[in-house]
């Protein structure tokens, strides 16, 4: 076979193989080819194996020694709020000077104020800063990530933000998959009157986004099979939406041909993560407060369970999710950045595998499984990216460490030697990528920095 | 006046000017300048002020320009063992698990495994593993740091470490004070002798390093006033070395004309902070039990508490210093990595600052003048480094941020945009320094990266 990229040497190639998400002790098995190799062809990843057997099987355009390296799959980040206009710094110190959070709220703070900036930004601005943040993840291994709106909160603000992430998912090498948050949070203009937001949600914005996401910007399925799935989510939580509300607004959802995800148990728990299970989302974030009896609904239901500890971190919190409890009752847990701008800005999986060994209790093992091929399942991408297996994206990490368990045992910097985004995502000159980039990147077989 | 380099437009510049290391609400003064300027002469700051002052008296033989961003001096790391060998990644793994510390020791690992693996090591083994830690620490923007001894505990092997360092001094640009740490532990060849291996410290120990150290490589003060200080440091902690072998053995390195240092309060509170005071060292480390009153003998005395957040984190535990305590009595406070293959594998002073913001409330200013102003009068080079100011080392820092502010509210990845490393050091060619590096890298004056 002659292939245009041939990675080989590695001192551990980690393929991540699996028939889905992962549960159990499955969590901590990751398919490790010592002297491993991966050829690329076509963007797709063409042969693995150890470098003895591969070698002998292709010839290759271009060759990368990975001797003494890591050689696993791109992070998939299935959870973030990559969009949005200026910061909260200001809000992050009076934090720091003891402020709480209601207090800033009431001071107009909180989501509402990223509402506001976001909501006064163009297009452009938009696409421009969250550009920025993808560059980062991107130098930092994260290859496909999925992007929520959720700070527009009306039709034509939320509508701008799906195609600030359609322009990125295009322009961008990461692969973008967009999830409709309008239940993000109950706006300004509507508090009060709760109950009329969500009869908007239902009956104007989730069909309007249906006709301008999957008709218009990513086509629909039958027509482009290689279209991402649409999803939509809804912050489950007391004092935003109730259970019966997310019940709703998922339900048409679902209706819509929509995916479905929730926020769920992040500061009380309303039983979302049972209504999770009995709507068949496909993934339920945060966590920190699910009852026992609902990690096993959640587990007969296949549900995932992305883990975000970096909200936790930011907030300088102590309190994280119970990932040894899911993990013994059988669900498939995922990591995410969570990345945005009051709680978690932090566009590195690498921190986040961190932080989930230290205060989880995830062995380096699990948090890698949670962090590639159990968050691709959560963004139902799990049949194309996630693993290295014959046929799947050929998006590669080479890392510049010895032995898998460094990815978190080491922390604060970027162990990312390079990062190559084979599969998917439009290659972009390397001049519009920010320059100092802390990998050498690569894009469809060709160095970009 | 005709400069070597011109950075000029920061959003803001903070010159962190000082007549000496900040105490109380001082700690908060960046002493920022907007629109600010600063120019570089012979490897020294020679102007700086806003951008429309400094502009007209100086022309320049190159330019940068850092509109939108934050200029700061390089941060100052006063706590590090930089120099190891080997790595403890499978420890990281064993606690997670359940495994205890103890446990850990008492299966031969924990400090005395990476003694073995160091002094198995040759010296350039030693050398070529520390340097590439260095490259991370310049490329995250450390300009000067502490690097301690401690990991060979016998004659030769401290004597190896302490070449390391020079070694590295001269052919990284980082500019590193060396610390002698033969009190790290009591070596396993000396376990129930302790008192004899404190002899040893004394008697051979300290004399052969004070021969090696200050008159074969750094050279005596009087011969060469540009040579480093020459520290010594005890870990004085419950089950290590007791309060009064600490005495002893600090007692005879002043006597021998080094610079004091001490671990103390880590785990017990032994006395060490009041140890500290009475015998004027210039640094306390750790201090994570340090009762009130020993607190404002430190104060009276003027010895600076450095802060090590890393290990508290890297350990996965929640105890951290009481840093508003330590600020409210008066003392000067600073924050290093303790880089080290145990607790805490971090280059990243930048991570630091986001763990004290989060987990000491340390106000994002304060983070900033604890880690860099204060640093540097905890290494005794607070007349030469730490600050933006005409006569002081061009050791600064372009941040890719808009609000200094920013520096601890985003965490994971790295801000720095360009180091310049104009003041000491040995310019190095980019071929050296490792691939990949997050920043464009300026060493006297001249972009390496």
């Amino acid at each position: 076979m002659h292939v245009d990229l041939f990675i080989h040497s590695a001192a551990q190639l980690l393929t991540l193989a699996s028939d889905g998400p992962k549960r159990g002790v499955a969590m901590e098995e990751l398919g490790i080819i010592e002297h491993g190799a991966v050829a690329v062809k076509d963007g797709l990843i063409g042969l693995v194996g150890p470098t003895s057997e591969v070698r002998g099987q292709v010839t290759a355009a271009e060759e990368i020694d990975a001797a003494g390296k890591v050689v696993m799959p791109g992070f998939v980040d299935p959870h973030t709020h990559l969009v949005f206009a200026s910061d909260r710094a200001d809000e992050f110190e009076q934090r720091i000077k003891g402020a709480t959070y209601m207090e800033i709220m009431a001071a107009g703070g909180g989501i509402m104020n990223t509402v506001r900036a976001t909501r006064a930004a163009s297009l452009d601005e938009l696409v421009a800063q969250a550009r920025e943040r993808l560059d980062e993840m991107l130098a930092h291994g994260t290859t496909t990530a999925e992007a929520k709106t959720g700070y527009g909160l009306d039709i034509e603000n939320e509508l701008k933000m799906l195609e600030a992430i359609w322009i990125l998912d295009k322009a961008h090498p990461i692969d973008l998959i967009p999830t409709l948050l309008g239940a993000h949070a109950v706006p300004t203009e509507y508090q009060g009157r709760a109950e009329e937001y969500v009869d908007l949600v239902i009956d104007e914005m989730l069909p309007l986004v249906v006709q301008r996401g999957l008709e218009e910007l990513w086509g629909r399925k039958e027509e482009a099979p290689a279209a991402p799935p649409l999803f939509c989510d809804v912050f489950c939580e007391e004092g935003v939406f109730t259970l019966e509300e997310s019940r709703r607004i998922l339900t048409k959802a679902k209706e819509l041909g929509l995916g479905l995800k929730i926020h769920a148990d992040e500061f009380s728990s309303l039983g979302g993560a049972a209504l999770a299970a009995e709507l068949g989302t496909i993934a339920v974030a945060h966590l920190l407060c699910t009852p026992p009896e609902e990690m096993a609904l959640l587990a007969e239901a296949g549900t995932i369970a992305v883990l975000l500890p970096g909200g936790t971190f930011g907030l300088g919190q102590r309190a994280y999710a119970d990932a040894r409890g899911l993990i013994a009752a059988g669900v498939p847990v995922a990591l995410g950045t969570d990345l945005n701008p009051g709680t978690c800005w932090c566009e590195s999986m690498q921190l986040i595998a961190a932080l989930a060994c230290r205060f989880m209790e995830m062995t380096p093992a699990e948090a890698i499984v949670a962090a590639t091929i159990n968050a691709a399942h959560a963004v139902r991408l799990g049949d194309q990216v996630g693993s290295l297996e014959v046929g799947k994206k050929a998006d590669i990490l080479i890392l510049d460490i010895p032995d898998y368990r460094h990815l978190s045992y080491r922390f604060g910097v970027n162990l990312v030697d390079k990062v190559i985004k084979g599969g998917g995502g439009s290659a972009v000159p390397s001049a519009t990528l920010r320059t100092g980039l802390t990998t050498g990147l690569v894009v469809g077989g060709l160095h970009l920095a």
